[in-house]
């Protein structure tokens, strides 16, 4: 339609003037971090081989003293913590991860965008079972601001949390709630999925969202139920 | 002064009126959910060793298979947390302890107190030195709601995280900010003390308050500077 125009379209947006370029999710801040810990006196061979076998593929990663940076589109980035913690998990000892996942606030010091930025919408993650039953904690945290419009943000923060606690039970992963924490168990890939997706959800109306989750695979400690 | 009224004592409280009792830190959700891990063969010992020679007076604690749940007043509960990590990191293993401290929403499935709740304030810890070295990833979470007065929040969500980062270069713990987390390194019962005290500090604002830190101790990777 460029070059045409008629009286319903008068206030579209001129095809002279591109839109700025959508961001991408490495400008928008859509990464995680996350610390594998391996009880195991052999942990230096488990921690690394599951880093050195797990996909790269279109990612930003740093491995430090403390934990590993990955950064990319929520697809990869859920994918890859989940090849690691899945990797290691393999090697039979007792581990847990503890994983954030941040999208919205780029940067290191100081969010390099500003609060009332637009939510940058992603699709949902799709992940394949692994075979590794995963035990959690899960917590989600919409970082509202106060003086957010209505229409970008709901006015509760708890809200969307009960919502995705409440899609947590759809999906089957949903195992109990404990202070501060929701408890989720079933397949790795399943637990990292609901988690990444009501992350994900809620980031569509809320610019800096950030979950946590602390996992547990091959405990010896008898589930509690 | 009580049956003494002055015309400029005309607005005090009646004291024939007692205020409402003021919430025990129970009440209002204070309290830490940690999971402590070794990166040795020999953890059980070393865990359930730790545990067991922490003191436990005045608290509430209650540990299953992902992690160990701890409720009482701010200087206690970070106190356990301290007793537990140092004592474990006195066996020489590496850990690695993943630690959340939360105030304003009591309760397991749903917070118990409504949003808007009066913020309660406390006083900051202090925590005696330990002389084991910890580097950590430190994370807060101021959490607020969109509909939020101007009197009981700030509007922006990181104008409370920029001035602890401020305070923990002032008391010498900053080591650095990552994507996500800002890095502390120091005495373990500083690092802690910094975090929980920013903690604190932005409760006496804001009602619902998280703070996440990943410690390190007995790494055996060089520190980054």
């Amino acid at each position: 339609m460029v070059g045409v125009t008629t009286p319903n379209e008068a206030a579209a947006p001129d095809p002279a003037v591109p839109d700025p370029a959508p961001m991408t999710p490495q400008q928008y801040g859509v990464g995680a971090r996350f610390t594998l810990s391996v009880y195991d006196s052999d942990y230096v061979a488990i921690i690394l081989g599951a880093l050195a076998a797990a996909d790269p593929s279109g990612l930003t990663l740093e491995t430090n003293d403390i934990s590993t940076f990955v950064a990319g589109a929520e697809q990869r980035v859920v994918a890859y913590v989940l090849d690691v913690v899945a990797g290691a998990a393999r090697s039979g000892a007792h581990l847990s991860a503890s994983i954030l996942l941040s999208r919205g606030c780029p940067g290191e010091l100081q969010c390099a965008l500003p609060p009332g930025t637009a939510a940058l919408a992603a699709d949902p993650v799709s992940l394949e079972a692994t075979g590794v039953r995963a035990r959690a904690h899960w917590s989600l945290y919409p970082l509202l601001d106060a003086a957010a419009s209505p229409d970008s943000a709901p006015a509760d923060h708890m809200a969307p949390i009960y919502a995705a606690i409440e899609r947590a039970k759809a999906e089957g992963v949903y195992s109990g709630s404990d202070h501060y924490a929701t408890r989720l168990d079933g397949d790795l890939a399943a637990v990292l999925q609901t988690a990444a997706n009501a992350w994900i959800g809620v980031g569509r109306r809320v610019q800096h969202v950030v979950t946590h989750l602390t996992v547990s695979v091959n405990s010896p400690s008898p589930i509690r139920d």
